[in-house]
């Protein structure tokens, strides 16, 4: 069984005047980047890693490896309109015929375990379709359209994270449709086809890097777990 | 206008053998629960706080308050069977006639920020009933009854903390009714009268300690905060 990852990394282009994207700022002296493919790379050295970056960070990404002495091997794949086009682009780079399993990441989720992508990763042989998911801790409104809201029962909701893993040949078939506004992630895609999704435990820290308070959380990670 | 929170805390009797409660737990040399009355005092000074303790607990709390000094003014309740009793209880304290707002807060979220708080208490006398809400960044699956499960669009949910803030009379009222295993939170109580409930922004930083990532994560917000 061959293991692929393809790992998106998004945010505004480097020269478009706004603030280096979240995925390069350093946590524990490390960007955040790097850390994820490190993550998966110690997870399992065999995994083929895709990196999906847009095109005008390329170079950038390519001299801070230098600078970091960044020696976890991947391959570059560039970043499309949305997530959608940028996943279908590093999928390109699975090989023809290559039979096993191909993970989506987010680029920004550094401190997934290493006890969670295994699972993924095996579960996705077995059953086609696997998502690491955590239970909600808060109690959980549903907002109605006229304004109003509700409380719903937390118990029948799933927080959803990366990876999300697939057998090859069933995200592929996936990434053939035509883009939906509709897929949030690539469960939904490849939902689309009738595929059933199985929920698998994921691990609180595996957060998604988005506010500031995200990044203090994550240097404190670092400071746990480095 | 008249202020009272019912800070209610729960967790295990002391002389069950088991763990210390969370609410206990020092981070930052502190004690989690006087974190959580310190912050509504910064907040407004006026606020009458009314702490709702386990019987079995209220001379081991009087111990550490003398212990750690803490001059924080509050009167204690006695905790109930469920938190539905225990908020029952606490209301109780707040004397016949009172014209105001009443907040209910968990003892173990001692990050909320003055700001969060200043806002449910203002807004709940305008509207009534108000509960502190944060977007879901994640995305959200919902679990089906057949043990399946479906992507919800996560716009339409939002993750409720506390202090969830009243009109008085409209919590009194509220409390008056049966319990029911449904209620989860002071709002779903309110709700069950046909009150509508008006959501304003928390804050992020303002999580329940629940886990041992959550207390070494106080500890991280502490030694940044304080």
């Amino acid at each position: 069984m061959e293991r692929y990852v393809i790992i998106v990394a998004g945010g505004k282009g480097l020269r478009m005047g706004g603030d280096v994207p979240k995925q390069y700022l350093p946590v524990g002296g490390v960007p955040i980047l790097m850390r994820t493919l490190q993550a998966f790379h110690e997870a399992d050295e065999e995994t083929n890693i895709i990196l999906v970056l847009p095109e005008g960070q390329q170079e950038y990404w390519q001299r801070l490896c230098a600078e970091h002495q960044f020696s976890v091997p991947h391959r570059l794949a560039v970043g499309g309109e949305t997530r959608f086009h940028s996943v279908r682009n590093g999928l390109a780079l699975v090989p023809e015929g290559a039979e096993g399993v191909v993970g989506v990441h987010d680029g920004v989720r550094p401190f997934v375990s290493k006890e969670v992508v295994c699972r993924c990763f095996d579960e996705a042989w077995t059953h086609g379709a696997v998502v690491p998911v955590i239970p909600v801790v808060e109690t959980v409104r549903q907002v109605l359209p006229e304004g109003d809201s509700l409380t719903v029962d937390r118990e029948n909701y799933r927080l959803v994270q990366t990876p999300q893993v697939f057998r090859i040949d069933i995200l592929r078939e996936a990434y053939r449709q035509p883009y939906q506004p509709g897929f949030t992630d690539d469960a939904s895609v490849v939902e689309e086809l009738g595929h059933h999704i199985v929920l698998v435990a994921g691990n609180r820290e595996n957060i998604k890097i988005t506010t500031p308070t995200d990044i203090m959380y994550a240097e404190f990670l670092c400071r746990r777990t480095f």
